[in-house]
């Protein structure tokens, strides 16, 4: 039950800051710096307990690769996406909604959405679950790292999303048109088991 | 006594910043990347010493948790309001007064700072004080990321203060109203043992 | 073979991220802190599988410091041009083409080019094929650090590219000019061997 | 002897990033992340050899509370100067003068470069020269970090200097007027030893 308990409160923290931060007034592109450092106290705080995925396509790539059990993969997408909802009526409630939803084209944004969520899981999987990397302190700033470079390079075409989990809090919070949510449900899925994939066959000699 | 002397060092370099980058000429949305930093930095600092505190939400947090002496915690809290205290009337000598106070609506605030307060005495609690994390080279860094994402998520809605001592130190400069001080005492202490709590709550298996 | 895969992902992450975030809409002068998000990510993600060069200077100083077989230096460098130039054509493929390549200055582009070219390559040799350093979580930040603070310092006076695979994906991006490339191959590799003798200097001792 | 150099070099590009990012076209904000990050990388580069001070003030300090040779200080101060003085010609060649010198007024510098120089001496002490926290991997980033918040909290002030050679380094460039050079030595310099004094006296029962 504590794992779900972490993948609650970290996933709410990360959508939490996510739709703050773009709502007006917003902070424009200071946001990903945001985003990126949020997600690294989260995953430092969580990560020994409930390994921090906080994204749907994280666990699905952590199952491939086989580190975490079949039976806790659907109550973690569950528990995420819930965390989500809650926190996109979190800051509903706090900041109001947008404008509009931001516009996608939606080819360039699947290649980006594929391309940085592959990156992200794929640095995951060799900072937190790989036997070299065991004992490290920078697996939390990599990660972040990771998601504030996706933000800034294709948070214009696609919104730097990776995440399904964040898409459905964009999609209540009104940040994303809710006929762009298969673009991430896809894209993200995808990425992920790309990522579990190239892992496997680079470690396939370990 | 040294646990004293930190902790006034820490808290008045933590305010003094806050003063100088939010006081004009202003750094405007660079703050809370520099209030991040000179946190982080006091926080390696001093953290081997008096635990890194330098707020006493996290104190009360830290003492519910079971991590400092019960005579500790007031000497510990006493200390961090007088360095914000000074810490403000350095600012004052520096830079002046700011116009007018920024003005914040109470019931999002209080949302607001109780949610980051939890956030941040979570992480604090899960990177600094947790046998699991013992010996990590990251616990600085997630501190002060938290506090930065906070200033960047609700800086808008609450100022994004998290700390009592911050508080008094703010509202002594000018940058907060007097008649706010309660939003924040009230959401920081009770979002700190929140924390405490969900802490105890998630490792009562340990 | 894992080595240069590992080269070819981080390579076309490094450049993708270079392109998406120089051309329009660009992201200004928050670049250069994706960039060295990118790099220090994919360095955590893959140096203990490749050495994490990305960079033909960072593996011929390897090379030149004796930290690689000779017989991998040409597939490493053959690998990450390629890896640029795919990173490239996706990059085009997204977002266009810029409206015209920027306009350098040849001495002091060579100049400053030499100079973080030889910063970049210390910083690596110190700090991730050192006995001393041996062990540490920072290597990743203390790379990346270097390509972020290169590219604001010298960003406006050579692009600030301190790699020749860089070099040649923005080349193909149509961000520099076809004839400035020289400047690149030259200079970079000029400050890779000066850090590689440098480093034996220092170390003559050990 | 290989300790003067590693002084140099890291001085030198401590004083040319400096440099390069405040002279026209300047990078304006993000001067102070450029700063704190090509510290941080070069002291990760060169702590393991000279002890990476790249700061009469912190060699001073650091003599006084005793880490270093007496035979060492004044060649590592030389050096240091030196070194700046080599990184402004350089900026000169590669970037022209700025137009002006930046005004300051005296008291309020002097107190700040005092606060901030000592609050970089005392975290260099604690961070890099105490047995509680020998091995850390964090010691670069709490470093310059200190200096990226000093620089945005009183570079409005003073400058945000915190370091003697650095203050020979922008009077040659012109950013500082000659007339201003004295604030710096003396506040520097008094910043640091109140640091070794504060040190002691918090480990005088180590």
């Amino acid at each position: 039950m504590k794992k779900y308990f972490v993948e609650f409160i970290g996933t709410f923290f990360l959508v939490f800051t996510i739709g703050t931060v773009v709502i007006a007034p917003g902070i424009g592109l200071f946001a990903p710096l945001a985003i990126g450092a949020v997600l690294t106290a989260m995953i430092y705080a969580g990560g020994h307990i409930s390994g921090a995925h906080y994204n749907p396509a994280v666990t699905l790539a952590v199952w491939f690769r086989g580190k975490i059990n079949s039976g806790d993969v659907f109550p973690y997408i569950i528990t995420q996406i819930i965390a989500a909802a809650v926190a996109a009526l979190a800051v509903l409630f706090i900041k109001g909604n947008p404008e509009s939803p931001m516009e996608i084209s939606a080819l360039p944004a699947i290649v980006a959405e594929i391309l940085f969520t592959f990156a992200l899981c794929l640095v995951i999987l060799e900072v937190a679950t790989s036997e070299t990397t065991r004992g490290n302190s920078y697996y939390g700033i990599a990660i972040g790292f990771t998601v504030m470079a996706g933000a800034y390079a294709v948070g214009s075409v696609s919104g730097g999303v990776f995440n399904p989990a964040v898409a459905v809090g964009i999609t209540i919070m009104g940040i994303s048109a809710p006929s762009s949510i298969w673009i991430y449900l896809f894209a993200n899925i995808i990425g992920g088991f790309l990522a579990a994939a190239i892992y496997k066959l680079i470690h396939s000699d370990d």
